[in-house]
């Protein structure tokens, strides 16, 4: 009986971080918090023992596939995955009728991803089972915010007054989205760091809260503010032609050794995943133990997924 | 220990409704029957666990793959899957020897789609597991004719003298010739109407038992017949070049807005998905809440494949 | 807290049967062979409920995924499946990120197969969870050469001092590799035979413990020494150019209808598929039902699996 991201119909859903309250965003990581720990010690559970989850992924990925699935068997349900090759998507048939088709074999719930923004919205309006949106074209990817500021929260313990230093193809990316809504919601400010071409101008206004949201192009002058620098991945597989992307993006972006060296020692280092290393990312800072989340963020995802889908149980 | 389609092995296998009796028929959709009721008021069972199905899906379908899948799981059992592209197929190892091997391993049961007419019952003569037609070729998908029959069933009760009309490329269609025998066989008449090349004379001669089969080229003639429309799928990926379908199909054999409102309010449309809109059906024809059982046939098949299951299982 | 294939973690890895003490191997083996009652007896288990196996087939095998498969469910286990296709492996993440952050999601163990020789053992060194080599490269797959020798040690009682022919293209077999180690660890002799460019001198050194590697290129000669044997596939789609196969493979080196005949009686004949019929070994010879323990195979291959994921997973 939550309303969700704009979207109200009686019905969990979980399509986007703009417009969540701070207490509903802050009631979920609670109770991801209670997953982490039960992880850690061993425990697991069977509240959602003969549910059935289907991943409709129309845009591949085998991480998401597999964080939703190990939540869901964490959970004692169970998931059926339709991913974009062999399916019946290849028929022609239309996102929605899939959508609608497999809600009617009597699936709990929808994890859908598209590279079309708003393929999850336009399924939540039409089917009665819960939608967690798993990564819209650019446009959202809430349960990836979620287990960054997860990770964020549990190394600071509150987020209000903080900085976080997004650093990458900001315009692109849908989980530089996510991250500046739940960020600000919860008082965290967002520096987002960039090529001009890639961090528009209008990602200020979508702060929330108390949080503010500034625009850098230099990166070694943005990076004494921050508290945490969070790395996204260059979509090179997006930038084949007529790129965007500056041939010198690592010298420019990327957070090289040298960089990494510069932050204040306590200053903790993400990324989504997957990594180029050696392009955004060099290894050396991706695998420093000291400072690097980037493992934490994987196991934190799980637990994020734990507690939606536990919510959007019901 | 019971004979399906004229191969009798001592085992349970579902190759085709050729050759059901009418009281096997009967006995599969009481069960049916009871797991509808049962899956709408959330009962569950875990009649068959531990058992496994192997979905051996020569040719891809991501519909019938997660309709047996939620099947099983409704039993309490899993599945594995294989499906056309990745699997040892490409290796050039032949179908029976990937059935052979899988049954090897000790699954329960193997669901066989393939191109191939007969490669279902090429398997059973050879397994010890059962074995169940998911699709085979042109030649018949027995299930999907028995979830046309129990949603029709749940509406009227009873088949016999009923009046089915079967709309489209029925020359290339495994759903209209299993629906032709088991809605023949329960005593309904079939219409079958189609362009004169895709409606084969021969299809008169396949009524099992009591029901009469007919043939039609003109729609708009044979619409007043009609106690039920099944509308069939133009297959335009196997029509691409030389195709026998006239280009005004829509015009010829489509059931428009125009032609839906000239049936009696009482006659249901159905289309076993997935649907090409606005080709052999309109959309709002489709999506019709008073006429069309499309989406309770995609629920009604869900408990016909528990039902066929549990019966293979023993 | 095993050591195995060299490599010592505190943790039960099996990356190979190089180096394996034949303690080892034969207490893997008794337990596969109490699975095999299990399952002729009906009986299963779960041990292993809750665990989560990852079957991360960077190439492709139907067959040994749904064998693992099967194995894991029989344990009361659970698998998710990566595939080469459609994986996030074609956004050029490394095979060891993958690894990585498939173990940081709580996965427990992780099946692996690869082109790559090795791969499984780079992935060992730096993942916590167990690793299981499913084939890596021409290099070793320990759990095909298992399932060989558990299916001659249930037909022979005893290994020591019998002789096995292994026939093909050895020097790029991991079939042949890790049966070469299993089998002389536990004292039997191998016969390599084929083409003189397909079977290197150096395999004569790999033997281990008391049993013997000898070389032949004309199987008539070396048949008569024959105690089982066992047929390689021709890796047909890697010999597509420039091939070292000669034309008249066949009537060289097939164990043809001709051939079987002039073997003792109680000589086995093996192959770890998928055949070739008509190619390495014909039809008649491979369905021989006296003889062939092909399928015997198969069944016993589930069992080594449960064997060595029961063990890894402690």
């Amino acid at each position: 009986m939550v309303a969700m991201a704009g979207i109200t119909t009686g019905r969990f859903h979980l399509l986007g971080l703009d417009g969540m309250p701070a207490e509903e965003l802050l009631s979920l990581l609670d109770e991801a918090e209670g997953f982490v720990a039960a992880a850690e010690s061993g425990r697991s559970s069977d509240d959602c023992a003969g549910r059935i989850v289907a991943n409709l992924l129309f845009e591949d990925s085998t991480r998401t596939r597999f964080s939703f699935t190990v939540a869901a068997r964490r959970l004692g349900a169970s998931t059926i995955d339709l991913t974009g090759a062999g399916s019946s998507v290849s028929k022609d048939e239309t996102l929605l009728d899939t959508a609608l088709n497999i809600e009617a074999m009597g699936v709990d719930m929808l994890v859908v991803r598209s590279r079309r923004a708003g393929a999850p919205h336009l399924i939540a309006r039409s089917v009665r089972c819960a939608v967690i949106n798993a990564g819209d074209g650019r446009h959202e990817h809430p349960t990836q915010a979620m287990l960054d500021i997860l990770t964020l929260r549990r190394r600071w313990g509150e987020l209000a007054g903080r900085t976080v230093l997004i650093v990458g193809d900001i315009a692109n990316s849908r989980v530089a989205r996510s991250n500046v809504h739940g960020l600000t919601t919860l008082g965290a400010n967002v520096v987002l760091v960039g090529p001009p071409a890639l961090v528009p101008a209008t990602f200020t206004q979508i702060a929330a809260g108390p949080g503010r949201v500034t625009i850098g192009h230099d990166l070694d002058e943005a990076l004494p503010r921050a508290d945490a620098v969070m790395m996204l991945r260059i979509q090179l597989e997006r930038h084949d032609e007529g790129s965007a992307i500056p041939p010198d993006y690592r010298r420019l972006f990327g957070l090289t050794v040298d960089r990494a060296a510069r932050l204040r020692a306590d200053v903790p280092i993400m990324h989504p995943g997957p990594m180029n290393r050696g392009v955004e990312i060099d290894s050396e800072v991706a695998d420093d133990p000291d400072r690097s989340l980037i493992m934490e963020q994987v196991t934190n995802g799980v637990a994020v997924r734990m507690a939606v889908l536990r919510r959007a149980f019901g």
